[in-house]
């Protein structure tokens, strides 16, 4: 059984600004070309398939594109949960109509859920889809105690249990599922499941699975054992995962349900998502050889003291930078010192003490002098103006 | 050939702050009992099928129960298309894949849209779909000139013989549009296609169809022609349209394309749409027998004088009462008259040509006596709090 997994698409996300439909669109090109090579017996999208509940028209469109492709063109059996970031309801339209044509999709937790077969020359893989769900919704629908579901991880043992006994004995089996699993790698772009940590699953839920497909850590990592992966996200979506490597999962079940292969296949994004560091002048020295200047830029600018417009003159080299970092402005933020009340400074004391804050060394005399013109000046011309 | 005509159900409608959902469910069960009742060849909803682009949560989850049951308990097919209400994109999702079980539905234009055979005992209908369209979409996507596609009367000329064009000479066909045909009668829940009447199509359109199913008008009507009939809309959506007869509309064509039976079948909405008129004394002796206290109702008052809280003491009679309206406040409004620059009027003069306006007679030298005892009172204790 050769299985394609990857998850969180986030379709329609917007990075600083930037919408990544067109980027997104590129990679998932690679993706179908992907299916095209590698024939697996099922595509697995584990999870926040958008970035939000009501996503843009441009995204839905594509996911109607890409998914309509699998389908028609390429006959692969789909199976895909909704992620934290989808909207169950919205996403699941037409779900069960869409499984007679090969796509299972699971938005909205229904009781009668249940494992999807997938056939291979030795016989059937059973998918178990997991969609995501606050446990409040997993103790309505499924009638259990709130006290025997209180978390993220009775609900989601509630689900895998759920999905298990309907399976046959001794049969294939593969878990679906959107969660954070203990031990995993968070990046700043996973919107938390639950304040406080509270989110967090236990890997041995998975146990009785041959292999678990997740979504939701952006990373690609396995989770304490290697029949538990996150296939981490289609592309880089916060400058903190620079410097992850994405791609899609290509795993490879044999007869008996062990893993034969897992690999994964990297996508060329249209532009990568890179941090870069130096001095203003160095930066504007150009992009090295064989560099693309079209990535998406986050730059960390070594220089103190004041300078006009960096992102427009950085724009020259990287047209698309998209936020700069002045580590100088930033050096007292971890050791911000007590002023006592800053209501009762006067003006000059009180930028004084500012400037001490921002650059880490007092005001000096000169300093001290050249300010106190300029609130002269200042408070003269206000005086002027309002009598 | 058999076919039940609906349209502008207006998913997710909110009427006087109503969300009309559960009535929208109510008689779409009545519909599906009609469809099991009737047995037809196919189902057209024409337009309007969600209220807006973005609909409620509760109003997705409404339609993929009704149109799963329609296709998977009763196997009949379902064309649907898009109205002005309609996001085309969002509403038109996974369409080429819900093709394949019998549900055709219709979003964004598109160039290779193609009538869609649907079989009696003695060959095909061609039902040919035509979604609501900006005429600037359509010169874009079949490549018209904009002199050839001005407005929506070309516009849809050009969608109607693209679509004739694809069918077998001689055949039957069946046009679906969501469009103002001139002559048709309007409602206030109607939105305008475009300002200025610019909207409305010519009924010549559609000669070489031998029935065309409308949507976009809400009474069920005829359009110069038999063979053109708007369905209504589900519900009354307004209450200008408290003396429709809602329904759906029942038609058959035998074998050479000649209607054989044209019905406008009633729905029994769970809460009627009435208006009553009458004094407060008497509207307050109660419902007649028989009749449902439980209908959305606007009531028109003919007391002239203030009353206190009139909706709440209304509401006790018919507790779903959402529109009041005040005779006696709206007769002056026809013809204000002008008082001069209010600003230079003093309080009393101001306060007495207000009255003037409201009751249509001028205010009684009583009248004035008491109001300028208020004013200097008011404006006293003004005076002591903020000297």
């Amino acid at each position: 059984m050769r299985i394609l997994h990857t998850a969180d698409w986030h379709l329609g996300r917007i990075f600083h600004q930037v919408h990544m439909t067109e980027d997104q669109a590129a990679v998932l090109d690679q993706f179908i070309d992907l299916i095209k090579d590698r024939r697996p017996h099922a595509v697995i999208v584990a999870g926040d398939i958008y970035d939000r509940s009501v996503p843009p028209v441009d995204a839905v469109r594509l996911l109607d594109e890409v998914i309509t492709r699998i389908l028609l063109d390429h006959r692969t059996a789909v199976i895909m949960v909704a992620g934290n970031h989808d909207s169950a309801d919205r996403l699941g339209f037409g779900n069960r109509l869409f499984a007679g044509r090969g796509f299972h999709l699971f938005g909205r937790l229904d009781r009668d859920m249940a494992p999807i077969p997938v056939e291979d020359e030795t016989g059937p893989v059973w998918f178990c889809p997991i969609p995501y769900a606050e446990p409040a919704l997993v103790r309505e629908t499924f009638g259990s105690s709130p006290e025997a579901v209180r978390g993220h991880n009775e609900a989601l043992r509630v689900l895998a249990d759920h999905m298990s006994a309907r399976t046959p004995a001794g049969a294939r089996r593969i878990a679906v599922a959107h969660a954070f699993v203990t031990g995993g790698e968070q990046s700043e772009s996973e919107s938390f499941l639950t304040v406080g940590g509270a989110g967090t699953v236990d890997g041995s839920i998975f146990e009785g699975f041959h292999y678990t497909a997740l979504g939701h850590l952006h990373r690609p990592q396995h989770c304490g054992h290697d029949r538990i992966r996150y296939s981490g996200s289609l592309l880089k979506y916060s400058f903190s995962e620079a410097d992850h490597q994405k791609g899609i999962t290509f795993v490879e079940l044999d007869g008996a349900g062990q893993i034969t292969a897992c690999e994964s296949i990297a996508l060329t994004p249209r532009r990568d998502v890179r941090r870069l560091e130096g001095y203003l002048n160095d930066i504007l020295k150009g992009a090295a050889p064989g560099e693309n200047r079209q990535d998406y830029v986050m730059v960390t600018l070594l220089d103190e003291g004041a300078i006009l417009d960096p992102i427009g003159k950085i724009r020259q080299v990287y047209p698309n930078v998209l936020h700069i970092q002045r580590t100088f402005l930033e050096r007292g933020s971890g050791a911000v010192r007590s002023v006592g009340d800053h209501r009762r400074l006067d003006d000059l004391d009180l930028f004084a003490s500012f400037m001490e804050q921002v650059t880490g060394s007092p005001l000096d005399e000169e300093g001290r002098q050249v300010a106190a013109d300029v609130i002269d000046d200042v408070l003269g011309r206000c005086r002027e103006v309002a009598p």
